[in-house]
């Protein structure tokens, strides 16, 4: 992991966030390498759940609601980790995280204060700094981000920043569907920042105080016999292997148990990642039943039901939510792309294999010698119109082949001496390291095809 | 500007922030025809500012940064307004603007708190709502919103939503410029969210607490012989006229007097549009020196200097930076877009006048009756492929050629009678409400063409 991070700073990809001041916390900047990744595959999440699917439709909400949301929503009340502090070291723990390390069977996310503590007590779970068993009370620490808005620093102007985009779909729902004649089932994609305040941040850009979600909400009428929440979880998978391209054998779809699901869910299904550190939760998909309306219904005394056409009865709808992080999904495209690669007995390369669709660059341009510079930079200037194209003329043709491996570009286009008399340019391919000769005619339908 | 927020409301562009519980001061969310919009217009500005300058690349930094930053910057000491109560009213105002709506000729933005308080009794300035003159004294409103971050609550841990992208790019200058190996001169763009606890938010989306910003940092020697401010006042003015077509006569380009710029600016040009409720600033393109770098340079003791390999000699690179709001260039677009038209004696429509590169759908693809949805619906999927598309069923045909005019769509496609025997459709013009039969063969080309 340490590699990596080294090599995507090392390249542009992603910077420690406010690095000069010595860093904020597990925070990071995505570098002119990085943020054309985050755009692709924000563009392709986009594409596939939005755009192209006919049931579908966008949102961009606020960050900052009003703070009734949330009161509906129960993150003011519920939305808290359990906090404890050893009394003899004063180092500060998350109670339920002391259990899942005692004994991972135990789902310490179910139990209430006392039952935490009295677990803790009862099995002897010592401090892990300095291992004495004897702590406060627990605490509860709200996760939700409170800052103030307006002229006046009094409690009437708390608000929050929100934990997650799918309130500002929920609240939305009633003009979304009446603004744009939709019926039912019809779904809301949003992507957008989310921010909570973690108590232990940490893995990389596993997980981030301030994050990047990107949420759909799908409503259907819960009489539909459409198995929608099953049609969402093979969205998810097929988007996975086919859009992303992330192997199969790297991630598992595990089905929540009963015991696990919120009161409100019907079912919930993780898509888990094989990280470096381990299997982790890349993306959520959970039948939330008609909770969310109802109470959002319940606090601001709005119509929010939903008119059938067919037989003119007032409905509640269900809610299917696939939710999934950007920089998880890119964490694990990042660590699955990462590869060292011997090619002989005294080389090796560092080649990120990225799928086409969400590489920084499709292709690279280079004279082999300066004396091809004017026409490298005239092909390079035609084919930016078509391609997401960077140009290198800096070092030796080697290096510079290894500099677009290490970044990912799968097509590096080479004007040679040759190249003027018969028209034609040398193609090398990322991975497998070959080189075809293609004319210059041809080069447009060559790369686009190599690209598909 | 009423008629055009309800008309935005009801077809699904932009609604009140948290409606259903009465709102949120000045919010705003984007609908699914809004968001859609904006994604354009952050993917024009991106392609012009940074895809297709080769100088320039793109960053996407955090929006709570470390403290310091805000501390160098001048933004903790120095970024707020200056807050006067009426002790007779009780009622609140910003002491700057009181003396601005007295006499628009005085620059009270330079004015020192003594210095207005002096002036606001000398000219003895009446408070607007109750007519005395009687007041507080003058205090300092930050505008930057402060929360807490990590597991304690004291103010080490106090951060700041940031109130303006730039100065994320400022503290990567460094990462930036030494993992691409860029020269001088080179740019940073970057485009996100920001917050401004501002006193008085208004004028629809003019002016909002929480904001997108779409800022370029473009770094230089300050002994290049080309005029690189000059340069990139011209490159936004061709942006909007040519890019996203603001007509010539709806902005003007103002240069700041000498005592109107900031102490370590050399230039500033404002581009104001002409909005419904006067001229407002829209885009402003400031020469900023050496300042940025230098006092991040001096906070953070990192060398943030730039090695001039021609002379070998170090120095700190000046900045030119045109910095834009998203939501004020949309609602530019809006304003000049929208338009009731008569369409007779007895007609009239509205229809929004969009740029084809900015609008929700490019086409609308429809059957004229029922029977010919399928053939539709096929030609919807098949061009849905190039284009933004959107599928229109219900109501007859003039009511839905309203709804596309209403929404901005360019181009309308209608599959009639005719249609299966002489393998044409109808295409109707937006401006102009001219049809054209166009053959099905044909048809993509001549959508491309017709877009363009
Ligand atoms: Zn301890
Ligand atoms: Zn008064």
């Amino acid at each position: 992991m340490d590699e990596l991070i080294n090599h995507l700073k090392s390249q542009g990809f992603i910077f420690q966030g406010s690095e000069i001041y010595g860093g904020l916390a597990n925070s990071w900047d995505y570098g002119p390498l990085g943020v054309e990744l985050k755009n692709k595959l924000k563009k392709a999440w986009w594409d596939h759940f939005v755009r192209n699917n006919p049931l579908n439709v966008g949102l961009d909400s606020s960050i900052i609601l009003n703070p009734k949301v949330w009161q509906a929503s129960g993150h003011i009340d519920g939305f808290n980790d359990p906090l404890i502090d050893c009394k003899n070291c004063h180092s500060r723990w998350r109670a339920d995280k002391l259990i899942e390390e005692f004994d991972s069977s135990i789902n310490s996310g179910i139990m209430n204060e006392k039952d935490i503590k009295d677990f803790i007590y009862k099995n002897q779970i010592k401090c892990p700094k300095c291992g004495s068993c004897d702590y406060t009370e627990i605490r509860k620490f709200a996760l939700m981000f409170k800052t103030n808005q307006g002229v006046l620093e009094d409690s009437a102007s708390s608000v929050y920043l929100r934990p997650e985009t799918a309130q500002g779909i929920f609240i939305n729902f009633k003009n979304i569907q009446r603004s744009l004649r939709k019926k039912l089932p019809f779904g809301v994609g949003q992507i957008g920042k989310s921010f909570r305040n973690e108590i232990t941040p940490g893995n990389f850009i596993f997980r981030t105080r301030e994050f990047e979600q990107m949420e759909l909400e799908f409503f259907f009428n819960e009489n539909d016999e459409n198995d929608w929440y099953k049609y969402w979880v093979n969205e998810v998978d097929w988007f996975l292997q086919n859009v992303i391209k992330i192997k199969k054998e790297n991630y598992r779809i595990r089905e929540h148990e009963q015991d696990e699901l919120a009161h409100y869910s019907k079912a919930t299904s993780d898509i888990e990642f094989k990280f470096p550190f381990g299997w982790g939760e890349l993306w959520g998909i959970a039948h939330r039943g008609n909770f969310d309306l109802t109470v959002h219904k319940e606090l601001s005394k709005e119509d929010l039901t939903y008119l059938n056409p067919i037989d003119n009865t007032k409905i509640i709808p269900s809610v299917i939510e696939p939710s999934v992080g950007v920089e998880r999904l890119i964490l694990a495209l990042l660590c699955q792309a990462y590869e060292e690669e011997k090619i002989d007995e005294s080389n090796s390369r560092i080649v990120m294999k990225l799928p086409n669709n969400i590489v920084p660059y499709q292709i690279a341009i280079m004279p082999l010698q300066k004396q091809q510079s004017e026409e490298a930079n005239k092909l390079f200037k035609d084919l930016i119109v078509d391609f997401d194209a960077t140009y290198d003329e800096t070092g030796n043709i080697g290096k510079r082949y290894r500099r677009q491996d290490a970044i990912g570009t799968p097509l590096v286009i080479t004007c040679d001496f040759d190249s003027q008399e018969d028209n034609s340019v040398t193609v090398r391919f990322r991975d497998s390291m070959n080189q075809e000769r293609v004319s210059k005619d041809k080069l447009k339908d060559f790369l686009k095809f190599n690209l598909a």
